[in-house]
């Protein structure tokens, strides 16, 4: 007997209704069956995204609905402004250097956030600059960046605010409308639990003026496509109707419990956690801009980071998640997204100390699920 | 009480192990336990391909698969050859112009396959044509393509022959490397029994090597970056996880069945509703190129086709499709692909019969189920 635990920050954990959802006989997507379930989670969609706009719901990864951002805003030689900083941040340049678009680049230190004042220094420094691409939570470092100032910063030019909320979406606050996102893409498989395999995009009155001078070609991620198709209560090509039946469901309990409960519970959980790897003796990668969506933390001297993944997983049953590209064996990395709550938190860290322990680290064993409790309690 | 029945050239009927498939928790997609999964996957794929390249999956709809053989072959300004002769075929045209590529057109009579001469003419005539594209099974109009005949025709040539098996893969015959189709596209969510949200493409050496000088741009579809990650039994991108534990799944059973008593099954399956389809008074759309996979049946004078469409589907639980852009209304279509037996045929036609009564069709209650059973004894 061995059970398995996800504590990976995409895929997430899915609740049972929703696997069972899955399990369903499928539906034909062009019956008036199947236009119920895409208008309420579209509309569903509409409320996490915190938007009035269209969201659109397109059967790719998340990374299908970054391209979309791409293509459908520009045209080739036009120019923009990445937020890099780690491994999703440096995707939005690789797509517009795909697709012939200048990206101009701040560079920001990995486990640091961006400073809004630096981009606006560089908006105002190229007026060319069409869009601006960031990052909401920077998934490699577990960095959150502040979109609300970014926003503020962006609204008042002619560039268009696109953000990458692929991890962090129904984790923490993300204000499309009132904090000016004028694209904001999402991915089915983090904060949504639900599998991967949809990717979602919003836009913006704005990114949709821009869009109508786009010259990137497309077809399959065409948004003008996707805009005629909803406007009836259907999609452009077959969409993945499975994923969107779960999709459904699991709106229904984001909405049932509400998005302010949502986001603290997520405090919570990352609260708790980076508690209990601190009494760990352990740091994390990023004290100054911790998300409360995925936790890094530094692999201390002397220990192999990526034994201590693997053991973890394939010994105990519990999946975290190692560093990406310059990461990899240095930091380990605690999703807090989606159905997670408590005992997944102390599970997490409790299999920690297990493997920390055996690999030698000098700590009290459960000093960690001892913290953990501590914050628990304190926030009840 | 109401059962609901499936008879849609996509999506079809799923197996209650591929349901029950989706339903298990979901495992993390860079884990050994997953690397399996796509492994098995994988090597599944290339049986039914009937190829010894690879075959990668794309966490796309089929058009997806299609755009990827697009951008990856080509270059903006090349010239190829499409076949078209329905609404899927149009969509070659369509991606290729979307992405600035001069398609010229073989344009088939609606209900007729393409006769192979005719393209060999006209990769005579212009011998700039760097690729072929064709339809195994036209969806819109159930008509089947001599695909090895057309291989015979391009293998000589410098064009590379790319084949839309999105309907038709794994329910009729398409031998991928024996008939020199260079790349070969499919979907989820027609003969492999799955839901949509899969697309899957193959490449012969001779399309590799076109692929090489494309200049199209592309980044999540980018076929180098699927061999590189392939390589690694990884994917470029997040997977879509639960469709591809079904996929396992799926073709698990289609190799225990194996292709060839799969393509008997369905040719069963075809012969038994045309017959039946006859019995009762009707025409068939495509008699001179009717594929086992999916049968248009004309829509008798003085009957209301969508109407007799939406009857069988809201009252009686039977799901057929109707007809398509230029005939809507015009035609019915009844698919035999993937999960489909005898008794689904049985329920297919005596739902036909039912609503082709109450809608003042004149025939003998009972004479479509009537050929349908004999056929199926003959053929025992």
């Amino acid at each position: 007997m061995r059970k398995n635990y996800l504590l990976t920050p995409g895929p997430t954990p899915l609740p049972p209704e929703v696997c069972l959802a899955m399990a369903r006989p499928i539906v034909h997507h062009r019956t008036p069956q199947f236009q119920v379930i895409l208008k309420e989670a579209t509309e569903g969609l509409k409320y996490v995204f915190q938007t009035k706009n269209d969201v659109y719901t397109l059967a790719s990864s998340g990374t299908g609905a970054m391209e979309a951002a791409v293509v459908n805003l520009l045209s080739p030689g036009d120019t923009v402004l990445v937020i890099q900083g780690g491994k999703f941040g440096e995707r939005w340049t690789e797509i517009c250097k795909s697709y012939c678009i200048n990206a101009e680049v701040i560079d920001v230190e990995w486990g640091k956030a961006v400073d809004p004042s630096e981009i606006q220094k560089r908006l105002k420094a190229n007026p060319k600059i069409k869009a601006v691409f960031t990052t909401l939570c920077e998934t490699s470092t577990g960095v959150v960046n502040d979109i609300e100032a970014i926003g503020k910063v962006v609204k008042d030019t002619e560039a268009v605010l696109v953000v990458d909320a692929i991890s962090g979406l129904g984790a923490i606050d993300l204000k499309t409308d009132a904090w000016f996102c004028d694209i904001v893409v999402s991915g089915s498989q983090k904060g949504l639990m639900l599998p991967p395999g949809l990717g979602f995009i919003s836009l913006s009155p704005k990114a949709e003026k821009l869009s109508e001078s786009s010259k990137c070609p497309k077809y399959y991620f065409s948004l003008k496509a996707a805009k005629k198709a909803w406007a009836q209560t259907d999609t452009p090509f077959t969409p993945a109707i499975t994923l969107i039946v779960a999709l459904s469901e699991a709106l229904k309990m984001v909405k049932e419990d509400g998005l302010e409960k949502i986001f603290l519970r997520h405090k919570k959980m990352a609260d708790a956690t980076r508690a209990a790897v601190k009494a760990l003796g352990l740091e994390l990668f990023a004290p100054s801009a911790s998300s409360d969506v995925v936790t890094a933390v530094k692999v201390p001297a002397g220990i192999d980071g990526e034994k201590l993944v693997k053991t973890m997983r394939d010994t105990y049953g519990v999946t975290i998640a190692g560093g990406q590209a310059e990461l990899r064996g240095r930091v380990i990395r605690v999703a807090h997204m989606g159905y997670i709550e408590e005992f997944d938190v102390i599970i997490g860290i409790s299999c920690l100390e297990k493997v920390l322990k055996q690999m030698g680290h000098k700590f009290e064993l459960g000093a960690g699920v001892k913290a953990a409790e501590e914050m628990f309690a304190r926030k009840a």
